[in-house]
C-alpha cells in the first residue's frame, strides 16, 4: 500500500509531517511518497533513521500557503504540493492522499482533478466527535458552506457506509442538526433537508440539537459546512479556554496543584477525548478517491493517525463500497 | 422598580421560579409580579418566609408548554402566563418581564404586543459568553434563524449599547461569527453581512472564528440565530459530556478521586465559568420593553441572577439608550 502525503502542508510543515510519516513508516506495512520541495524534505529526513525503501520524495516546486484562495490554486499554482500529490492518485499504485494544509485547495483540487462519485454532487468532510460512549461521524465540517438539501442526504448516504465499513456498525442511524427537536424547527434549510431525509433515508432519527451531539442519539449527523465547522471550531475554542481558566486556578491555589498532579491521567484522558485531532485526518467524502484533510496544527502523532485512518479506508475499498451503496 | 415574572415556565417551574423570587425580593430592591395560575402559585409561596408586600401575583390560567407553536401561542392561548406578562409592561410601574419557558413564544409575543423599537427590523437574544479574561455579547442566538444581513448591523448596534451600558465599556468592538478569518470567507450571507458592517459599524474588528469567541478578539459578537444557536448549544453538550467522562475516570482511579477532592474549588470554577445560565437571562434586544429569557432548566439561582441582570437594565434606562443610539 502507498500513501501520498503533502510535506508541505499545516502549520509545522514540513517538519511535524516528516515526523509522522517516519514514525508510521516505521510501525506499518505502509510505503509513504511525500510531496514538496525535495530539498527541504531530504533536510527534514536525514535527521531520522527509517526503512529507506518505504519514504520516497516527489518534488513539487510551489507551496500553498492559508491564505492562497482554493481558485487560485487550482488556476494559477499548478506545482504546488497539493496539486501535484492529488493527480498521483490517478497513477494507479497510490492509494490515498493526506494534507494537513489549507482545506479549500484540498477540497477543490480533489474535486476538479479526481472528479465526484456518481451520485453525489458535492464532497463533505467527515470528522468523529468523541461522545460520552463511542462517537459519532459527523458531515461537512467545512467542504460545503451552501449546501442544497439534496447533498444533506448525500452527506448521510456516504456517512452511512462510513461507518459500516470503518467502524463495523451494521445499521448506523442518521441524524440532522438542528436548533429544536420537533419536525418544523430550523430554518426553511433543515425544513426541506428534513424532509428529504425524512422521506429516503434508512434509520433516520430526526432532528439532534448540538448539545446531544456529545451524546449517543444518532451515529451519523449531517449538516451544512458552515454549521458544521463551527460546531467543531467552537468545541476547540472551549476546551482551549476551560484549560487555561483551569491552569491559571491551578497556579493559585498550591492544595489543587497537588490535586491536578494526581488526576494528570483523567485530565490527559479528557483532553485526548474531546481533542478530535488527536483521531487522525478527517476523511474528504464524495470524491472519486481516499483524501484525507488533517488539521493545520497536526501533531506528528496525529499525522501518523492520518496515515492509520487512510489505510483503513485502501484496506476496506472504501470508495467502491461508497459508490455501489450511493447508485444502489 | 416593579418585575414580572412568568412564574409557568420552565423545567421547573413553578418550584425553583418561585424559589429565586423569593431570594430575590429578600436580597433586592425589587417588588415582584408572579403570573401564571394563581392556586399553584400561592401552594409555592406558602412554604417561604418573605416581605409579603414585595410579591403579587396575577392570574394567568393557561400555560404553555415546550411544544407550543410560537404563532398558536398568540392566537389561541391569550390568557397564558406569557402573553399576560408581556402585555403588563404595556402598564406604566411594570418594568420588565423574565420567562424561563418557551423562547419562541416569548420572541413572538413580545414582538407582537410591544413592538419593536424604531430601526430595529427583528428581535435578537443576546447572552454574555465566558472568556479567558472577561466576556463577549454574542446576539443572536436563537430568536432569528433566518436573518436578513442587515438585521446583524442592527444587533451589533444595540449590542454596543447594551455592552457599554451595563458592561461600562467604552468603545466596544464588534465582530462577525464566520468560519475564517479573512473577508470574503463564509456563505454569501456572511459575505453581504461583512460589507454592510465594514461600511457602517464603528469599531468592527472582521470575522470571528468560533474558536476565537472564547478570547477576547471582539466585543460583541453578531450571528445568525440558527449559528448562535449552534455555538451556546455546543458549548454546553461538550461541558455537559467532558465533564461525564471526567466523573467516571475519577471513579476508576483512587489518586484521581483524591485528586478532585482537591481541586475541587477549581474544578466548581471551571464549571461555573463555562455555564452561562450561571449569569441569569438572555435579554431580547429590540423589543420594545425589557424583556430577558432564562434558560428552561434555570435553577433558583438563575432566576435571582436573571432579576438582577432585569434590575440592572431598568436602572441604566436601557430601552431609551438603545433607542437614541439606533435612530441616531
Amino acid at each position: 500500500m502507498r500513501i501520498v502525503v503533502d510535506a508541505m502542508g499545516g502549520d509545522h510543515a514540513p517538519a511535524n509531517i516528516i515526523a509522522g510519516v517516519v514514525e508510521a513508516v516505521k510501525e506499518f506495512p505502509v510505503t509513504i511518497t511525500l510531496v514538496g520541495i525535495e530539498s527541504q524534505i531530504k533536510e527534514h529526513l536525514k535527521k531520522y533513521s527509517y526503512p529507506k525503501e518505504k519514504i520516497e520524495i516527489v518534488h513539487a516546486s510551489e507551496v500553498v500557503d492559508m491564505h492562497d484562495q482554493a481558485t487560485d490554486v487550482i488556476r494559477k499554482k499548478k506545482d504546488c504540493s497539493i496539486t501535484v500529490g492529488v493527480n498521483l492518485l490517478k497513477t494507479p499504485g497510490y492509494d490515498a492522499f493526506i494534507s494537513a494544509g489549507n482545506t479549500g485547495a484540498c477540497v477543490a483540487a480533489s474535486t476538479f482533478y479526481l472528479r465526484m462519485i456518481e451520485g453525489v454532487d458535492r464532497p463533505g468532510i467527515g470528522v468523529f466527535i468523541p461522545q460520552v460512549d463511542g462517537f459519532a461521524f459527523l458531515i461537512d465540517v467545512g467542504a460545503n458552506t451552501e449546501p442544497k438539501p439534496e447533498h444533506l442526504y448525500q452527506y448521510g448516504q456516504m456517512a452511512r457506509v462510513y461507518v459500516q465499513t470503518v467502524m463495523g456498525k451494521k445499521s448506523p442511524t442518521v441524524g440532522l442538526v438542528n436548533i429544536g427537536e420537533e419536525e418544523g424547527k430550523g430554518s426553511g434549510f433543515e425544513k426541506q433537508a428534513y424532509q428529504i431525509l425524512q422521506d429516503k433515508m434508512p434509520d433516520f432519527v430526526g432532528n439532534v440539537e448540538p448539545n446531544e451531539i456529545f451524546v449517543s442519539k444518532a451515529d451519523c449527523i449531517v449538516s451544512t459546512g458552515f454549521v458544521g465547522n463551527v460546531i467543531i471550531k467552537t468545541s476547540e475554542g472551549l476546551m482551549e479556554s476551560a484549560s487555561k481558566v483551569l491552569k491559571r486556578q491551578i497556579k493559585k491555589e498550591p492544595l489543587a496543584m497537588l490535586g491536578a498532579l494526581l488526576m494528570m491521567g483523567a485530565l490527559k484522558k479528557i483532553k485526548k477525548h474531546a481533542d478530535y485531532s488527536e483521531y487522525g485526518g478527517a476523511p474528504l467524502l464524495g470524491v472519486n478517491g481516499i483524501v484525507m484533510i488533517s488539521h493545520g496544527r497536526s501533531s506528528p502523532k496525529a499525522i501518523k493517525n492520518a496515515i492509520r485512518a487512510a489505510m483503513r479506508e485502501v484496506e476496506h475499498k472504501i470508495i467502491d463500497k461508497m459508490k455501489a451503496a450511493v447508485i444502489g
